[in-house]
């Protein structure tokens, strides 16, 4: 072979994977080492941002704990950025392809980047009798999307998504919703079977909740599969902005679904906070873990207002739900497009070790010259 | 409960449903009712419009029959939107949460509303010996998508969508199309398998149907399913004005379809007309009826240029055919993906009664701050 | 009947078809014909374009060879514009129905195009042992996207798409891709399972492969289908502008796959070059062949940031595999919506003769007022 960069052959393959997959193990301790280069490297990367409204993960990341403003902010000073462009010998316009390998390294580097605040975090019911009651409540909160970028959101008891509701077929629910808000809402339970009067539309079968206001959902779960709850008043703001969350009923036959040793549900939403799965821009996206062998359930949602084709690198998915409903028979793809409101529930059977991307395909939403960002994540299969 | 507002429990369900179903059959007394109120009501909402160039469904509804001039023409009024920003004590740029909830309840209230001009009506054919004949004449006319605006839209017999063609198997149909237009035309039967000569696509299989020209297209009806016709020249803008409609081929031995107690098309289209079912934004959409344990069928067609992923509340849909081709096995969803050019068939099971929203979930195509619009309609299952 | 214009009976229906299929072998000479008349006939495009970015594919095809610059340039110069409008008596911002039909007359009359460059061109491998090796360079092109559009466009070895890799399941394969480009990229082999190391996802599986640099992947080929190769750095630049390319797989067994006479890769791509299909939009795009019985392959892939919905007119798309993976069973449509990164396999059964149009169903990517332009192509049934 004839090259003059890198090599590859079978026998490094397997020592390739491992590597990979440590590597992401000992991410923390990388990233420490980046810090002491942070000043260099945050600075090269804010050259190629000067004048651009688009934010850097990488750069923000390795930034934000040595600077005492944000990478953004330093970059937007045509000072700071002349004086970057003069060390680097490019104009503030220009990104010179080392810059953007450096810009490209740092994002995964950073992955996955700590974020103040997770969403979709199991939320415990209180019981009574046999009822399953949940406490929700609707309120304003800063909502830090990837490093460095914190936005408005608005947020059931905190979170973007709000709390997963787990609960299992033939379980009465009650939901308790309090609106803390400025404005009324009303919580849909989209998928779920339920009484016309719990369906949480305001003027057809409620009034809506108005602030300060609560009201309650009561209803029996009827029908297993991934769901979602989620606002439905001025849903197009209140939705994109957080108010949405997993509702997930399990049969009661688990025998129902098919084999599998983890459950990940991603919420997939795309305008207010820009490109976010689980509410989270790359690289604060939390990745997928498996060992070798194992079956990876992955629960898709929608919440946003276009299509996003999730793209897994390495490995099928089986395809055996649509919005809970178990399909006649699975198909598989690597490919899966999934619309606003759609749910789609899939098996991954980790064949093959090593870190693999995942990301929606529309490659917009996935990668700029600054590197990867939004709906970008992996699955890391541990041999 | 610890409830500040509204609370639901199991023995209010049954009465909620009913209710429901009541309110839309007392629609129109409502609105009576309403009108009498429309002088502060119009007015409220006109604050929350000024220097918005939306148009308030609700708001135009219920001013529209009162007003010398449309609910928008006031509002953008300097005069006028100071005069009510004046009485309501909120500046004119400012959308309080009383407003917002006044302009959903509003545009709900209103719904169904009364607009000029119906479409896909069934159009009766003419007898040529066995020969079913259908004369479609396209012209220009004034359409009125929802209460108080009214567009200018190309039409097939002054309709949008055109009139319902509905043939059976094995028919041989002829459609005599005139062109009323400035511009010249052609008629695809989009989905419908038919000799290349029949196909109506300018210079590939027949010269254009020039302004004053009339065409004849004749064919044996050999595909079942549901089908569209649709303009196949300078398409882009014909199609989405409003040359479109529903070409229905019944098959010769009904038992290839699934039962169904109801008929429903929804032609879903969103450009020209802002995002309309059937022609026209909600609350001027018409709702879905059956009752309690009758099957509905559902014919989707989307004739735009977005995809529209149509949510019903409250019950499952059976898809059972795709383009008019039946499925090998049908499958469950709750949203269904309705791409441009595509024709899905599903049954619902009414089993739950109530008023069921029925939408795309596409949020921005279906509600904003001024409550829902567009792409919204009901299904109301009566008990 | 009362027709003033054209009719149409069963009688003329066969002579119709094989009339539009002669016309597109003589299209050639029709072509010749033209250019006697290219001054008048591109002048009166002009004028409608005159003001308007959108090319017009006809006028294009039509003024190239005599005009000393583009049709585009001379429009968009005022004295030109004028003169036209002043030969044809209207304003050079209006545009009679006589014009548009003479510009989608010109456009069709153009089909297929003659431009400069083919991409997708089988790839012969040089064999090292029992490994196929593969060349690939990466590399800045002008690229013919339609008569008269060239653009920059970046390219494996010059062409877009880049050159068909086709192998057999259990092949070990060798690409040995150079980088000649002024950035780094790498290759990510999209749907092929491979060994993580081989994945092409830089600072993930590898280092990004520098300008000058050569990188070599190799594999065995596990799982049989139709796939793609593309660029995985800075994606969203370098795929869009035609760093892509197909990876087909053949299975050992031919027997999985359905039996068929033609084989065609359709690759979508929508955004840096237009609206295009294999690389080229409309006139300039490829009509698919066959022979009246024969079965014939589509291989759709998508490697733009939006759907596609492909409308075949005529005879139904038999859907059989997803992703390269077949599905459990296959299903009938007319239009088939392909998502960004999806693969689809589709038989049709050509059992219909004549000239069949086949264009994405997103009628602005298909059609505008100045006639057929980007992703347009035929089915062509020869009797």
């Amino acid at each position: 072979m004839n090259d003059t960069g890198t090599t590859a052959d079978g026998a490094r393959e397997d020592r390739a994977a491992q590597t990979a997959a440590q590597r992401l193990q000992t991410r923390r301790t990388r990233r420490e080492v980046l810090r002491g280069g942070a000043a260099a490297a945050a600075g090269v990367a804010a050259v190629g941002l000067a004048g651009c409204a688009r934010p850097v993960p990488g750069a923000a990341a390795v930034a934000a704990p040595t600077a005492t403003q944000p990478a953004h902010a330093a970059a937007a000073t045509p000072a700071a950025a002349a004086a970057h462009a003069s060390a680097s010998g490019s104009g503030p316009d220009e990104t010179t392809w080392q810059e953007m390998d450096r810009m490209h390294e740092a994002g995964i580097k950073a992955f996955p980047a700590e974020t103040k605040g997770l969403g979709g975090q199991p939320l415990a019911p209180t019981m009574d009798g046999d009822v399953k009651v949940f406490a929700l409540a609707c309120g304003r909160v800063d909502w830090e999307v990837e490093p460095g970028k914190t936005l408005e959101a608005l947020a059931y008891n905190g979170q973007v998504p709000g709390p997963e509701i787990r609960v299992t077929e033939g379980d009465t629910v009650r939901l308790v919703v309090t609106n803390e808000l400025t404005e009324s809402t009303a919580v849909h339970m989209h998928g779920v079977m339920l009484p016309n009067a719990m369906d949480g539309v305001p003027f057809i079968t409620q009034p809506p909740i108005r602030p300060g206001e609560t009201f309650t959902y009561e209803f029996v779960a009827r029908n297993p599969g991934s769901h979602m709850y989620h606002a439905h008043h001025n849903s197009a703001k209140q939705v994109t902005r957080g108010l949405l969350g997993p509702f997930i009923i399990e049969p009661k036959d688990r025998a129902q679904d098919p084999a599998y040793d983890r459950d990940y549900t991603l919420i997939l939403n795309d305008s207010a906070h820009g490109f976010t799965i689980n509410g989270k821009g790359f690289p604060a996206t939390q990745p997928l873990t498996a060992k070798l062998g194992q079956k990876v359930r992955i629960r898709y949602m929608n919440e946003g207002v276009m299509i996003h084709p999730m793209h897994l690198h390495g490995m099928p998915q089986l395809v055996f739900a649509k919005d809970g409903w178990n399909l006649p028979q699975p198909w598989r793809c690597d490919t899966l497009n999934v619309a606003p409101g759609e749910r789609w529930d899939a098996i991954v059977d980790c064949t093959e070790p090593g870190v693999w991307a995942f990301h929606c395909h529309i490659l917009t939403h996935a990668e700029s010259e600054h590197g990867m960002f939004g709906m970008v994540t992996a699955l890391v299969v541990e041999a």
